[in-house]
């Protein structure tokens, strides 16, 4: 006889709870508040399972309090896909075949979104493949200010300006974790460029810090409730970040209350005492014992490890300082991991590759478009030469830890092939860069000779040529751990447009990257489009804007300089970048980015902010709700855009600040709001952006308070940072 | 300012709620029947999900479906403990340093303690281990019946008896997935030996099937509602076990009504019709596309794989049989990685070594104890002497899947050394078998001569010989993938046994197996132990024992034949066992074990059941409640024991029934009943026994059906399966 099927989860436990005799602990009951379970594991525990809980047991996990039931906790990289399994103890990759993810846009992409709903959307579609993948960390996203474009790693990050950053992370990071796992702010701080990141010792002023440095941190921790924070590898002001008294103890936790955990990077612990009374909370990856990068397997030796225990045995520092740090841990837990509530999870899902193509669409930017080369209409071509190695390589292996193993990429080519048709579109690679490696040294592959005669044969009788060209994610590129060496495009890409452009002059850019570079050719080509490392759906993304289904929305995210020089830190020397290997010093102070351009009337090539649509846009007149406004009072800035052309579109009206007289030395102006904005063709709409008179503060830095002063202010609507349509001034009581 | 810290998982979800425009699907609604669940995840599958979902991805482990976010599921050996970890595809080792888990007593022990309270509490330590590791399905318990001694994989299961194997296994598994956690039970069915058990084609009668082989895995559906059944690897009758019509469409899914998914064997599947019809649910471990066994990766081709998903699209076989299959495993999902309230787990705890410890002490059998050798007060002796390789050697590796990577294993010279203090106790190793090899013919490294020289002299001043011996996990002796190849004991053990008696007569053995041995020496020693696979307690189990901490109250699970020959199925040459390696038939039918012995009179030299103490117990006389009974009704059969000795301990009252008239040859005499109690030293209980008088039942083959006869039944209340000690008759209407 068939027995009908009852399940009941209820009555399953019910049946637990009779076969265990013993009542339920404290740590476990879950009618008590987490902070009251949190001290009864605590006090449970012994100083040996306290210690094991704060250091790595292998290369991405610690071991939770097995005794007591308290789960393992598993991180992954990154920010822009959850990374495949690699071995216990090596960098090896494991080998599994369940763990090829969805490769989302690289972060300078979202940022160019100007849009914190889609970066929601991001962040939760990471969380959803981190969670089906057994992950209780997600390390990401990166809000290191992006300083000089030659940061190796400035692709990882959200751009040059705090607001953007800050508005961009918060949801980033609630879309993670509202799934169960943490996301994991890096790299907390101050770790600007990759060259000597290992020990670089960082001088900045604490205006700078707080004005630039810090915003998109405090705003993951105060708005975004973020569970983890990773240390950087540096140092500022002697002290490694890690275990910093200043960053960590006064700031991170005392002035802003984060009550997460403090990661390291792996291996940026480098002293037991300072680890124990400055805040690190779990330390990872250390190559104590002599060992070098990479062969970080001694946990027991780990600062965190024996020699911590055996500092608390000798009563150097007190049990206290490890009770925080466990307890820490153990909010984690309860916070991921022991939360009944989380989702399952999804991984690597058609939805999944929808917000990864939707991100990519909206994020990249038209920067030049003469004649309307740009959209390239379906029917228009027969002949469609494709050139460049960017149009096919695949760019979510290099660059670092950020390296993906994905269930699909699309590259542009293949995405052009699939909208314009196999017939009408041919490729030749123009340029070869060689493997993906770190060591530079590797020579190319490819003769470059031969490549280019290719490409200038294919060329000449093409009705339209697209170079795709840029960086990659090759070692001193877009790659951690080294930074650019030239902010020249590699590989001859710059006489390869030359040649190019005297054999067919109906030649369109794609710049693939997360930095900018110098363009020499660029009054000479008709039309430039930047583009990002886009993920699994770069190629279609990229077919959906060239041929008009989409029409470009992307803003910069960092300003372009027309030379090296021009851009703030570099224009000081050495000594303010890269430093001298040992120190360095942010001499261009507070003036980052735009900031610097604007004030020092040094215009970019491209500015901050800066995009063009396949539409115009028309800005009316700016207003204000008031003239005059409290020091608690808010902003409302209104202006109508209207959409002048004929199809339909997206703007992101920017709202920058000026202070008439301000006490210290401010920058021109500032962002302070930004909305994107949809119009079909022909439509007006009236865009409200909100300004908090608070935000209108700089930071004082011998009162170490943020100070709005009684004043006038402009407020400037803006289409990009150099691209003022209307201002209208307040006053501030 | 310091923030207050308010962690609310209902506000947490609620967040997420607002920022997930789209509504719960009903599969994620917890609020639905599991069944409605169920049928809403399935219709939102692909064709080629489902079939992703039936068939392994990795060596342990299915990919559930990723689009949907229902989780893969994790398998784990096995049945003493939660296996290491190992690569993705093959058996190699992971080398993670996180799964050192608690080794428990060999199935053979727990079945010894006839206690199903401490079943339970094992099944739950063992569940509670596997969850902690994010295992989803353990692979255990065995409950093949002891057929023979000669069966490598005895050790795993609970002895000759389908009775006590029925009884205790339904805690074990209750233990278990109380947890969250599917126990799985194996090897369906008839997998009785290892010798060919990859081909070999069992024939028996229904008789033999329903009465002997079925029952332990009848209990285990239908009152221990198991999750998970694993398929042998043998044949029935023609057809292979895991996809049989009769063992699994007729009987474990019809008859039963089992529910839960029925697996494979690691390559027990052998076609693809077979497979979709016969309601095989998950393949793992096949070794199609011409592999051998190990090297099973080519998940594509797996006969549930592409050649299942072809033949649905040729219109072979239906769709209908796949989603069959998928449901169940998704109920699977709900029950283990989708039910939200299942516990955390703990691993490798004092509270888990405590249980194994436990069982350990139960287990063990003391077999003879002329004079009181044992138990050795702690200052008895001052030179003891322990000899014997099984001593010191961890017996906790080798085994095939049952191999464990234990945290701690305490060897029975180092729990002696603990107990007597290490001066008094001395150890040579007598005799030694080499590694653990799949190969039986690696000549041992010693030197057989000189551990035999040397144990004479040591043994020659002894106070007290302890000699530890048996059988060990190598292969060919309790192991894995082939039966042994003699019934003596190996290594020289009989020889060494009477040589160290010509030197010193003051010697106790302890026998450590999973199988009965000869033993030659019985007659000429004054004291026996059988123990057993004791785990990571092994040493601290064995040495309260020894040392009467703990008074021994095991019971052998098995009956001990004089000479292989008087085992039943042996008696029948090798038709019976092993076969001709083609086919083999069941010739002793019914007359399993003690039921063979008894009925043929053919005393065993160790009974069934049987098992001493260091205090005895005096039997009253048994009555029941009643003289006669109907039917559907409930025999109480009560007897008083006292404990006689001077010391606490445990007896397990066994009640057999015989049929007076039986209209179909029945056994001399079957358990049906069986309590253990505990009595302080002079104490009497009277115990009651309950037996249903449906289990009086015989099945009729020719009915196919269960027949109690109206007949005169005797309950026979006995310490042994050959030690009635009062008997009551009663009449069955």
């Amino acid at each position: 006889m068939k027995k009908l099927f009852f399940c009941s989860i209820l009555a399953l436990f019910t049946s637990q709870t009779q076969a265990q005799t013993k009542s339920v602990p404290v740590y476990l009951d879950e009618s008590k508040p987490i902070e009251v379970r949190i001290n009864d594991a605590l006090s449970k525990m012994t100083l040996e399972e306290k210690i094991a809980m704060i250091h790595a047991q292998s290369k991405f996990s610690t071991p939770g309090c097995p005794r007591l039931g308290i789960p393992e906790i598993w991180m992954s990289d990154g920010p822009h896909g959850v990374r495949m399994e690699i071995d216990w103890d090596t960098w090896g990759h494991a080998g599994w075949t369940n763990d090829s993810c969805t490769a989302f846009p690289a972060l300078t992409c979202l940022a160019a979104t100007f849009d914190p709903e889609l970066s929601l959307e991001y962040g939760n579609a990471l969380g959803e493949e981190a969670r089906f993948r057994k992950k209780d960390i997600i390390l990401g996203p990166g809000v290191n200010i992006y300083r000089t474009p030659m940061n190796g790693r400035n692709f990882e990050y959200l751009g040059e300006d705090p607001y953007l950053a800050s508005k961009m992370v918060v949801p980033f990071i609630k879309g993670v974790q509202q799934n169960g796992v943490a996301a994991c702010m890096k790299h907390f701080a101050l770790n600007n460029q990759e060259l000597w990141r290992g020990h670089i010792d960082v001088e900045v002023s604490d205006r700078a810090l707080y004005e630039i440095y810090l915003p998109a941190f405090k705003a993951g921790v105060e708005e975004g409730n973020v569970w983890a924070v990773m240390g950087s590898y540096n140092k500022f002001r002697g002290q490694y970040c890690s275990h910093h008294e200043i960053l960590v103890n006064k700031i991170l936790k005392g002035e802003w209350g984060f009550d997460g955990i403090l990661v390291t990077d792996w291996g940026s612990a480098h002293d037991t005492k300072e680890a124990a009374l400055n805040g690190l909370d779990i330390e990872m990856g250390s190559w104590t014992n002599g060992l070098t990068w990479g062969e970080s397997f001694a946990y027991d030796n780990y600062f965190m490890a024996q020699p911590y225990l055996d500092m608390i045995k000798r009563g150097e520092v007190s049990e206290s300082t490890l009770d925080d740090k466990v307890k820490r841990v153990l909010r984690l837990n309860f916070r991921t991991n022991m939360n009944r509530n989380r989702p399952y999870g999804s991984f690597a899902t058609p939805e999944h590759a929808d917000v990864a193509r939707r991100v990519a669409e909206q994020g990249i930017v038209l920067m030049k478009n003469e004649k309307n080369f740009f959209p390239i209409a379906k029917d228009k071509y027969k002949k469609i030469i494709i050139i460049g190695e960017n149009a096919t390589r695949s760019l979510t292996v290099g660059g670092g830890s950020s390296e993906l193993k994905v269930k699909q990429e699309i590259s542009p080519l293949e995405g052009l092939k699939a909208k314009y048709g196999e017939n009408n579109v041919s490729y030749t690679m123009g340029y070869g860069s060689g493997p993906t490696v770190y060591d530079s040294f590797v020579p190319s592959p490819y003769n470059a000779d031969s490549l280019k005669k290719e490409a200038l044969a294919l060329a000449k009788d093409a009705d339209v040529v697209l170079f795709f060209g840029g960086l990659n994610k090759n070692f001193q590129q877009d790659c951690e751990g080294a930074d650019r060496i030239t902010y020249d495009l590699p590989f001859g890409q710059n006489e390869l447009i030359d040649d190019l452009l005297k054999v067919n002059k109906n030649l369109g850019v794609i710049l693939v990257s997360g930095n900018a570079v110098s363009m020499p050719w660029l009054d000479k080509i008709p039309a430039l489009m930047q583009s990002w490392y886009l993920g699994s759906e770069a190629g279609s993304a990229t077919a959906n804007v060239i041929a008009g289904d989409i029409n470009p929305s992307g803003k910069l995210p960092y300003s372009v300089p027309r030379k090296l020089e021009d851009n703030g830190a570099i224009s000081f020397g050495t000594i303010s970048y890269p430093g001298d290997s040992i120190k360095q010093i942010y001499k261009e102070d507070i003036l980052v980015g735009y900031r610097w351009h604007d004030t020092k009337k040094i215009p970019a090539l491209f500015p901050f902010g800066y995009g063009l649509s396949y539409t115009t846009f028309e800005y009316g007149k700016a207003n204000t709700d008031k003239k005059e406004y409290g020091k608690d009072e808010t902003i409302k800035v209104s202006i109508t855009v209207t959409n002048k052309g004929k199809i339909d579109g997206a703007e992101s009206v920017q709202v920058y600040a000026s202070q008439s007289k301000p006490s210290l030395e401010r920058p021109e102006k500032e962002l302070k709001a930004f909305k994107k904005v949809f119009l079909k063709a022909g439509e007006t709409k009236t865009v409200d952006l909100i300004v908090p008179v608070k935000d209108l503060a700089f930071f004082d830095d011998k009162a170490h308070n943020w100070t709005v002063e009684s004043d006038q202010f402009t407020l400037h609507c803006a289409a990009s940072s150099a691209d003022v349509k209307s201002s209208v001034a307040v006053k501030i009581k």
